[in-house]
């Protein structure tokens, strides 16, 4: 038996959250809701993904990289969905959990046939705080990028 | 903290009911079982979508529909497939469901490759009847359209 | 009622186990951890695709498989991801469990945009040895095939 297999899981109870938390937090980056959206994530959350040298940290870096991107998008008439799937989750000693999933990203511009834009793989770790789950860090692979 | 962020949320037993209800739903929707399909929704169903000026109204219509389009879909070889995913389950105070989530269509047609045919968003209201989940509306808004 | 309205469902819990199942299940399959693999079907497993006559069978097949199918995606350098969706999973009275599910395929190659692969459709039965869920048969259709 592999050790990925006697790995502990986490309650139904707390992998309906997770699952939960994601829809919420998805529909909040795609609709461009900047304030909510940041408070997804801890105060001093840090968000890596491999076209940047450096992580994104911080709710103040986050609400103004994602105001950026909003306007960009509404610009070119674009609608991104991201999509959270095949979620595993994983308990910590320290109360967080641990999560690897797979997102996609799709785009759909004004009266055109929507695109699979992108092939991801999202690594997570979540904590609790004031009853609710919050990112607080994120570190995102691309599968069209070494 | 958003109002979104204190907003009460479903039990994982609700949750995961949901979850399955769609499942059921779907593969009874794809696979042009009408009559199932039909009994997914109540008997005073709504359902609205861009391209009708007005809902499609209960069972009697939702049936008519599918039974037609299962019909053009068979004539031309093609094969839908209807996917919800990133599902936000809330409940309101009488007991029924609000779900928002994102909902994409597939279609492949015989030895072609599969094609993304929509990406939409879909907002139920569900309720229960004799123990089950219904619809008993959908407003379903699709990403190319304004 | 239909006779699909009245089957039984799985609690929470199961459902919840089903999901992070696919989830470790899948991300072992496109990560080419072949062993780990391997063991999350029983050690008799058949595995039925519409382009072989004859499923695959057991632990040793299903390796020397996914080790050849690994080595040719690495040679194209090609990252296939593996989605399950609209999971319905019903109990079965001898405690082993039904699923039929979506299942979508997306390859992607190094610098290109990814590709929507396959659309298909999996139906398994799980059983539980030793606490864990196993995969005891696994048939998959493609929507692009007869």
């Amino acid at each position: 038996m592999s050790t990925q297999q006697v790995a502990e899981r986490v309650t139904a109870e707390v992998y309906a959250e997770v699952q939960q938390f994601y829809a919420e937090h998805m529909q909040l980056l795609d609709g461009g809701v900047v304030d909510a959206w940041a408070e997804t994530f801890t105060e001093d959350a840090t968000f890596a993904v491999p076209t940047l040298e450096e992580p994104t940290r911080g709710r103040e870096e986050l609400r103004r990289t994602l105001r950026r991107t909003t306007q960009e998008l509404a610009a070119a008439q674009e609608q991104r969905r991201h999509w959270h799937g095949m979620v595993a989750v994983f308990p910590n000693d320290d109360g967080s959990l641990r999560v690897r999933c797979y997102a996609l990203v799709f785009a759909t511009r004004r009266e055109q046939q929507p695109v699979l834009h992108r092939v991801c793989v999202c690594e997570d770790v979540l904590v609790r705080e004031g009853g609710r789950l919050l990112v607080k860090s994120r570190k995102v692979t691309r599968d069209d990028l070494p």
